[in-house]
């Protein structure tokens, strides 16, 4: 059986640093948007992905077309078609080894692959600090657009959870394990988070 | 700094089993209700503690009153001392040494020892083949008897929470880490979970 995990985050949280720092040491692929985006330009010669998670909410969804319909053709039809595309990429991708997904509902794609499920949390002084830490040197955001910007972004993955037909973004009962990554330096968490892993997939196989 | 660990765990999910566990592994203190029960007992003489957080939904919270006077003020009284005596033990006790505490909103109760906490939760199917094998043989109960039981539990548990001036039970936020025991065996999840506990205090220390 391929071991897949998929890692789910609240922006802020270093969800992504996590799953990149996992993979290294586990030695699975690594996938996220931006790859999965490179890998679909490359592959249908410069198609470019839309930014799905991030931008779910500058477009409509199915339920809200009645509102600015011009729109709709064209943004729209687009759209749908990369999110069917992006899919069928996740699980090739998925039947090919073991890999760590981030982020684009890949736990919810890949329910059939039976995957481990983590979602990454911590709270928003945290999570601010974090911003901080990785943003542009001369950004200067305040805490108040850092906050904002956190919002924003969690409720475009909440809306992406939605056009994949949930929404239970970030509800534990869909996850394997929720780490609160609240004042812990991501790295040292690794060898436990490692453990339940491996005890996960010995369990289920 | 004296090592806390509180479990807050859904009926059926193994919460307390991986608590005990880990008390063995770790050589801390293990206090559950039924320990600090048989404490107040003799150091009170005699003194029966009331189950406050299963029986918690048999009386009436404050903001209830207007509803049965009469009960009110000797049942509520002896629970009301009892929800207080019972907070003052937990903390003599989390200030003797290192300890692991199941239930009785230990988390809130000890909030200024920074414990680390624990979620345990599981699918309904997991809870009701745990529930059935912990079960006295020949209970015979239906499937149907055992959600009812667990949903009755869990939610007493609320209520106790709801007592001690939180409504937040089972949500992620207030956990340092939620885990999934859906089809694991909890024995399993040992190594990892102390790892985990050994990180956060190493980076909280």
């Amino acid at each position: 059986m391929k071991r897949i995990i998929t890692v789910t985050r609240e922006f802020g949280s270093g969800g992504r640093e996590l799953a990149k720092r996992l993979a290294e040491k586990t030695g699975y692929k690594y996938y996220d948007k931006q790859v999965i985006g490179d890998l679909i330009s490359n592959f249908g010669g410069g198609k470019e992905l839309i930014n799905n998670e991030e931008q779910a909410e500058n477009y409509d969804f199915p339920y809200l077309i009645s509102r600015s319909f011009s729109f709709y053709p064209t943004y729209q039809k687009q759209a749908t078609e990369q999110l069917v595309l992006e899919q069928k990429v996740i699980k090739e991708l998925a039947e090919k080894g073991d890999c760590i997904f981030v982020g684009m509902g890949s736990d919810l794609i890949l329910r059939e692959f039976n995957p481990f499920n983590i979602f990454v949390y911590a709270d928003l002084n945290s999570k601010i600090q974090r911003c901080r830490q990785k943003g542009e040197s001369g950004e200067n955001l305040t805490d108040r657009e850092i906050k904002r910007q956190i919002k924003n972004i969690d409720r475009a993955r909440q809306r992406h959870y939605l056009l994949l037909g949930s929404d239970d973004w970030g509800k534990k009962e869909n996850y394997h394990l929720c780490i609160n990554t609240s004042n812990l330096v991501i790295k040292s968490l690794l060898p436990a988070l490692e453990g339940f892993i491996n005890t996960f997939f010995e369990e289920n196989e």
